[in-house]
C-alpha cells in the first residue's frame, strides 16, 4: 500500500487583499513564515509521503504560481488542472482519476488536504495522518481529520464522533455551521470536532462511496480517466463542465456510512482573514510583524503589520491591520477584517 | 528700481517623514498640488518678478534637487549655495551679496521668502508683495509681510503693528512664541500678526540695518562679495563658517527702528506637520487624499492619505495619517503628528 498526497490549491480567496488577489490567491502567500502556504502544505508531508507521490490540483490560470510554489516538492506530473474551478467533489474525483492514470492502485491510500491552512506542528500532523491512513486502510473507510475545537466557532462545520474503533472514531454526523448557542453546546459535550476538509482514504473506498452517495458525480469517472489518459483537454473540460457543483461534504461525507474521524494532534488555523495572523505568531514589542521587515513603534500595540520590503512606523495606534505592498495600502482595525470584502467588491 | 526674489530653501526638516527625509526635505515635496513647495514658491512670483531675477539659496547637498525643482524658474546663476546650513541672518547676507555680485543695485528691492510654506491665493500674495515693495522703496524701510492670524497659535512669533504709514504699518515690536493666554490676548487686540519670515526691502536699507543692528554679521559682507566674485568656494566657506548663527529676527528685526509690516492679503500655512495638510485641502468622501491616487473607504473619515502610486483602502478608521512610499509606511492619529520626530530619532 502506498500513501499519496493531494493538495487542493485552486482557491481564489481575496480575504487577504491587497496581498491576496484573484491573480495571486492566499495559498501562494508567505503568511506564516518564509515560504507560501502551498509550499508548506507540500513540505508538511516530508518523511511521510515522498515528493513523487505528492500532487497539487489547481486551475490553469494558476499554473505558473503553482509550478513555482511546488517545484521539487511534487511528482513529475504532479500538477493536476481543473478545467475551471467547480467545487470539492468534482475536484477530488478528478484528482483521484489523475492518480489512477499515473498508476495508483485502488488499495493505495490518498490524503487530501487544503493548501491554505496553517499547521505549525508538522510532527503532530504527520503522526495524525499516519494514524488516519493506517485506520483507513485497515477498516476500509474514509477517515477525516477532525480539529479539536478551542472555542465555539460559528464559521466551521462540525463532526460529531461516536464510538472509538481502533484509533479512529466512527462518525455520528456531519453538522453545518452552527449558531453561537449550538456551537457552545457542541463544545460542552466534547463530542464535536471542526471539519477542516482533510480526508484520508483508500482510493477504491473513496470511489465506491462517491458512487453510492453521489452517482451524479461518480458517473463522470470513467470519462475523466479516459480524457486524462488521452490528454484531451477539450474533452476533459466538456465532462468536467457537466458535473454537479457539489462540495465533498454534501456529496459524500454527510451521507456515507463508512466515515471515521481521527482527532488532530496538531495546531490548526485556516487564516480566514488578516486578524487570524495574530493567533499563529509571537508579538515583537507588542505588535505582530508578519513580513518581518523593520518596524518602529511609539505607543502602539496589538497591530498586525504586513509591509514587505518597507520600514514601517506606527505611532499611537492600536489593534490595526496595516498592509502595504507595491500596489496597495490597507489600514483597518483587526475587528473589521471581514470588511475587506467590501473593498474588494468596490475594486 | 528692480524687484528681486530670494527663496530660502536650505531647510532640512523631517516632520513629513517618511516623505521628507534629510536627503529630500519638505520644500521638494508636492504636498499642495502637483509641483513641489519650492517650485510653487518660485512660480508665485510670476507676473511680479521675472524668472531672471529669482534666486534660490540652499546648501550644496541639495544642489540636484534644487536644480530640478527650480529649472526655468530662476536666473542663470540663480542657485546660491550656503557652504553649510547656518541660520537666516548669514543666509540672507550671503544671498544679498550674491545679488550684488550679479548686478543688483542698492536701491533695487529684494523680496525674501521661505520655500516650504503654502499660499494658495497667488494673486493676493502678489498684491501684498507689490504693496510691500512700493512702501519699502518709498519709505526706505524693511517691510515684513505679517499674516493675519486666524487663531491663537503658540508656535509662531508675532509682530505688533503701530500706526499706518501709507499702506504699511510701522512695527511696535516683534514678539517671540507666546503662551496660550498671551496668544489669546494678542488676537483680542487685533494689533498682532504672525511672523512668517517674509521680508521686502531695498537692498541698501537691508545692508544698512544689518550693519547697525548686527555688526558682527555685517562685517563679513565685503569678504563674502569678494569670495563670490572670485568664485572661491574655500574662501567663502571660511568666511561663512565664522559668522554668528543668528536668525534674521534676532539679528535685525527685533532691533531695527526701520521696520514696517503689511498685513497679508492671502491664505498662508507653514505645514508644520502631516495634520496641517487637512487645512489646505478639500475632503473627498470625508477624507483628505493628498497624493490624489485611488482611495477606497468604508466607514472611514477624516483621514489624511499620502500614498503616491498606490490604491489605498481604509476600513473603519478615522482621523489617521496614512503614508506609504517606496521605502516606508507611517500610520498615526492626526493628533500625534508631532510625534513623527520620535520615529526619526530612532532611525
Amino acid at each position: 500500500m502506498n500513501l499519496y498526497g493531494i493538495v487542493m490549491a485552486g482557491g481564489q480567496g481575496t480575504r487577504f487583499w491587497p496581498e491576496s488577489t484573484a491573480k495571486k490567491p492566499k495559498q501562494y502567500l508567505a503568511l506564516a513564515g518564509e515560504t507560501s502556504l502551498l509550499t508548506q502544505s507540500l513540505e508538511r508531508f516530508e518523511g511521510l509521503i515522498p515528493s513523487e507521490r505528492r500532487y497539487v490540483v489547481t486551475v490553469k490560470a494558476q499554473e505558473e504560481l503553482a509550478k513555482q510554489h511546488s517545484k521539487n516538492n511534487i511528482a513529475t506530473n504532479g500538477l493536476i488542472f481543473e478545467p475551471a474551478g467547480r467545487n470539492t467533489a468534482p475536484c477530488i474525483l478528478l484528482a483521484i482519476a489523475a492518480l489512477v492514470v499515473e498508476g495508483a492502485k485502488l488499495d493505495d491510500v490518498v490524503c487530501i488536504v487544503p493548501s491554505d491552512h496553517v499547521i505549525l506542528n508538522e510532527n503532530g500532523f504527520r503522526k495524525t495522518v499516519e494514524i488516519a491512513s493506517i485506520e483507513a486502510s485497515k477498516q476500509q473507510r474514509i477517515v477525516t481529520i477532525g480539529i479539536v475545537p478551542t472555542f465555539p466557532h460559528t464559521g466551521y462545520g462540525y463532526i460529531q464522533k461516536a464510538e472509538l474503533q481502533g484509533e479512529a472514531f466512527s462518525v455520528k454526523q456531519f453538522r453545518e455551521k452552527p449558531d453561537q448557542e449550538t456551537a457552545k453546546s457542541y463544545l460542552k459535550t466534547g463530542e464535536y470536532l471542526w471539519n477542516a476538509g482533510m480526508f484520508v482514504s483508500p482510493i477504491g473506498i473513496f470511489l465506491r462511496e462517491l458512487e453510492t452517495c453521489s452517482p451524479e458525480t461518480f458517473k463522470s469517472y470513467n470519462a475523466l480517466v479516459d480524457a486524462l489518459t488521452k490528454k484531451d483537454e477539450k474533452l476533459l473540460a466538456d465532462i468536467y463542465g457537466q458535473m454537479p457543483k457539489d462540495s465533498i461534504d454534501y456529496a459524500v461525507m454527510e451521507k456515507s456510512k463508512f466515515v471515521s474521524v481521527v482527532p488532530s494532534q496538531f495546531d490548526w488555523n485556516d487564516l480566514g482573514s488578516w486578524d487570524a495572523l495574530e493567533s499563529i505568531m509571537q508579538a515583537t514589542d507588542g505588535n505582530f510583524n508578519v513580513s518581518g521587515d523593520r518596524v518602529l513603534t511609539h505607543e502602539a500595540s496589538g497591530n498586525i503589520i504586513f509591509t514587505p520590503g518597507k520600514t514601517t512606523a506606527l505611532v499611537g495606534v492600536n489593534d490595526l491591520v496595516v498592509v502595504s505592498n507595491e500596489h496597495s495600502v490597507l489600514v483597518m482595525p483587526k475587528s473589521k477584517s471581514q470588511d475587506v470584502k467590501k473593498i474588494v467588491e468596490k475594486l
